[in-house]
């Protein structure tokens, strides 16, 4: 029989402490409902009252599977718990979870606090006594205990136990400060047991300061503990939370822990795991993360000669654990062996049947590859991958040709004396034999600049001949910038996502140093992707 | 009587192993004076003979106090020492110390070598003899000790005592494949001491594929090895190698090591580690990671208004070691979710003292609010931050005025027919009562199109008069593109990165609809900021 462990998430709340980081309350629950079809038991989904994304977010929670958690701390001292408009915030947020941070640490309590020990022993017990009564599961966040079990264990244990008498759930031993190192996060753990607080009712929360955060997490799970905290990728204050993402891989895949703890996250799941690591750099807008742990581009990357051909006779000579429980795939520079089978599945699924033998199947994976090199990414950008197929397929028919652009950004002073900006763009494109020049500019209805390349899309759809109907049908939804690397350089990637009157999405790229230049190539993928999809064929016209 | 702990460092080379990693001669040069100078013992240069680069680096590698060190493998079956020509091509560098890697795990011995346990032996204790006979400190690098160790104890222990017993001066623990977790290593380590080779003798050389590559150094070093192996900035093959730069402040800041060992690297190039990083950075064109430990940008950063506030009474309360010591310096941002004690020490750190009572305090806070509901944000702009309220103070001079700017972006065929972008840039300043009109374009010295905003910044910073000297000093280091949410509309935030001569780093932000504009406002804020750091007022001229 395995043991139970449970996982506890707060991406939401510590992990929005991140310096730059400040979601909204559609990404709060995007993020809230990738964790949930992962599997996690608990979701912190912020501080109900500390800020108004937050209070909204609970205002409309999501429905999850997991239970979710409010955060606050305990009474304020000097008041009653009833008459605590702080506390009473957190507990209108109405989850069936609430976990408060208290003060563990003798120095905080006098300095921070200014109060008695005493006191804040009492604030413990009642905040606590007062979830319960509510009939809430009951969390302590015991902030800096390892710290303050290091300068008074007595008093961190009282404040502990006056919560564990109080009714509390779990007792979550927090290293605020992210300094203690895994060896003594054991003894200390291990110690809190030996003192009668059991090791079912403890939980751990620790921070990456010194980069060994999951570390300390697995140490204490090997002392005791049986709820670990942490976030997504790592998110949080300073240097980060434990990072779940590296934490739930080793807890099923590896040993002890495979065989001796059970948690909510099944292996079909974990399989999910680099999407859901990817949802939220997707949503901060991060380059994912090479060389993280299991779910990096580079975690199955085997580089060295010596590698790879071993890897060929067994995966398990250099890999330890299989890259596809993961949600991963392995990489080896030398073999593009398992690059066609997933080619031609890619292919397929855009109407593109090639035989196994083809040998321009690996050229296509060639040009993949060198433009990967060069920045594209193609797994967002699906209809620029399938349109690269097409032209090495010698499928890809030409419908227009853009001659030449020209893009002008001003800013001056308007005659009112204020300052305006403006863009202005020209697009000449041949079509058939015609030559066809069209100009438009920046402003939209309101008078607000939306700038060049807003312009330099708005130009080359005003006047495409034969095709006007079906681009007029299409509209740009999203336009994302991430500024990568190609070869040595740094270049800009921009992916477009277009949409048309059927509901049809469909995604494209465009790289380049030059952002204006990376979007009209994006732009120009989803037009032509449109008229093959529309029209499969250019419009016969005869020659001017 | 604090024990020596040796650090060996082997960025050249399984740094090398990284994806996308090739470090060109001169790089290895500046890596290893870098290395040299943080104080590490050993430099591990590389493979004589695997490729070019490494050859030529040890043709003529740079003198350093620490001792520079070739890697290779032990001797090939069915060969003497003497002709095997891998071998005599990594002795040939005529490096101090060289480091053989061998099997140490039968199931390796058997399939990938295809030999007998015993000639594997043999050819460990034969290729040690060698290096020792040569008067080479010989290191032996035990490949997959502790995957081996769990097969076969007993052979993987042989291996072991053949280097051992053929004069090694140290026998390195190699997880090769990542895979195991801290307190496996512990044991194991403990268990290779209780069978007679000394941890004086031994090394310890792990994998981050769990993240927890640190963690497994520290404790095989509380288990009793007396060299740790690593790479700066975790570099290496798959998810890296354990990363000094953790490392080392760990080993020299905190308990137990810092009463326990003596490294050779002092407190005073500790300070000087943060640089040692980004040096690493530089060379590979990489954004510092904020998050890292101790070196950051990010690792001092106290976004939550409660740590905040305890921050200005004792930096001791939310920091485990004095950001100076690692060269790195506190931050306090700016967000929604912080309040005045934010606000205050964060002006007090800008040298600006403000009464805890002065109203523009809570102007400040409404501007930022405001500003971040366009899609400002300021936790990661401080200096754009400490700009908006000196302006609310006014405390914040002007040193030129914007006229207007033009920026052209065109694409065109060139004379030999080929597409061919290109950006120009016209700004107009007004400095004191001068005039001043700038112009440049987009193309690099290779003759690549850098794009509107890179014109832009080049004409801007072409003629600031008499700021020019102050503005040359600083450079673009870079730039974070993120459309966001501004009120109802999709906004364009630009983040600029900027550093100048002396290692000074700051950011800044603009955002607007029209990403030059953005990218415009950026830039200004950064050239500002230098401009009240470097002079704080401006330069009296005589108007025209």
């Amino acid at each position: 029989m395995r043991e139970r462990l449970y996982l506890y998430d707060t991406t939401l709340r510590d992990g929005q402490q991140t310096q730059g980081v400040q979601f909204s309350v559609a990404e709060k629950r995007m993020i809230a409902q990738a964790l949930d079809a992962l599997g996690v038991d608990y979701i912190e989904g912020g501080w109900p009252g500390a800020n108004p994304t937050d209070s909204e977010f609970f205002a409309a929670r999501p429905p999850t599977r997991a239970v979710m958690a409010a955060f606050g701390m305990t009474k304020r001292i000097g008041r009653s718990v009833e008459n605590d408009d702080v506390l009473a915030m957190v507990l209108d947020a109405g989850t069936p979870a609430v976990c408060l941070v208290g003060k563990t640490h003798e120095f905080h309590v006098t300095t921070a606090l200014g109060c008695t020990l005493e006191e804040n022993r009492e604030a413990i017990a009642q905040s606590v006594a007062h979830l319960v009564r509510r009939g809430r599961e009951a969390l302590f966040d015991a902030e800096h205990f390892f710290d303050g079990y290091r300068a008074n264990p007595a008093y961190a244990l009282d404040c502990l136990r006056a919560a564990h008498d109080a009714g509390a759930r779990w007792l979550v031993l927090c290293d605020t400060n992210g300094g203690t190192l895994p060896a003594e996060v054991g003894r200390v753990v291990s110690e809190v047991i030996a003192a009668g607080i059991p090791g079912e009712r403890l939980g751990i929360h620790c921070h990456d300061d010194t980069g060994t955060a999951v570390a300390c997490s697995l140490a204490a799970i090997d002392a005791g503990v049986r709820q670990v905290q942490g976030t997504l990728n790592g998110l949080g204050e300073r240097c980060g939370n434990a990072n779940l993402v590296s934490l739930i891989p080793t807890l099923l895949l590896k040993e002890p822990y495979a065989s001796r703890y059970e948690t909510g996250v099944s292996h079909e799941a974990l399989a999910g795991i680099l999407k859901t690591s990817r949802v939220l750099d997707d949503i901060l807008n991060r380059v994912p993360v090479r060389a993280a742990p299991y779910v990096g581009a580079s975690a199955f990357a085997h580089k060295a000669g010596l590698h790879a051909s071993a890897i060929l006779k067994d995966p398990a000579t250099y890999e330890h654990v299989p890259p596809e429980t993961v949600g991963n795939a392995r990489v080896i520079p030398m073999s593009n062996q398992a690059g066609q089978s997933n080619l031609r599945a890619r292919l397929m699924q855009a109407g593109l049947a090639v035989d196994p033998k083809d040998p321009r199947l690996g050229r296509i994976l060639e040009v993949v590859k060198e433009r990967e090199d060069q920045g594209y990414a193609y797994d967002g950008a699906q209809a620029s991958f399938e349109l690269l197929a097409r032209r090495a397929l010698g499928q890809c028919p030409e419908f227009f040709e853009v001659k030449r652009y020209r893009v002008t950004v001003e800013r001056r002073k308007n005659k009112y004396d204020r300052m305006i900006s403006l863009s202005e763009a020209v697009v000449v494109v041949k079509i058939g034999g015609r030559k066809m020049l069209s100009v438009s500019e920046s402003m939209d209805e309101t008078g607000t600049d939306r700038g060049p390349v807003n312009a330099l899309a708005k130009a080359l759809a005003k006047d495409l001949g034969p095709y006007q109907a079906c681009i007029d049908s299409m509209k740009l939804v999203d336009f994302k910038v991430r500024i990568t690397q190609g070869g040595t350089e740094a270049v800009t990637r921009v992916i477009i996502d277009s949409e048309d009157d059927e509901g049809r999405r469909w995604s494209t790229v465009g790289v380049s140093p030059n952002i204006v230049d990376a979007s009209f190539e994006a732009l120009l993928d989803a037009i032509q992707w449109k008229l093959i999809r529309d029209l499969g064929q250019p419009v016969q016209e005869a020659a001017e």
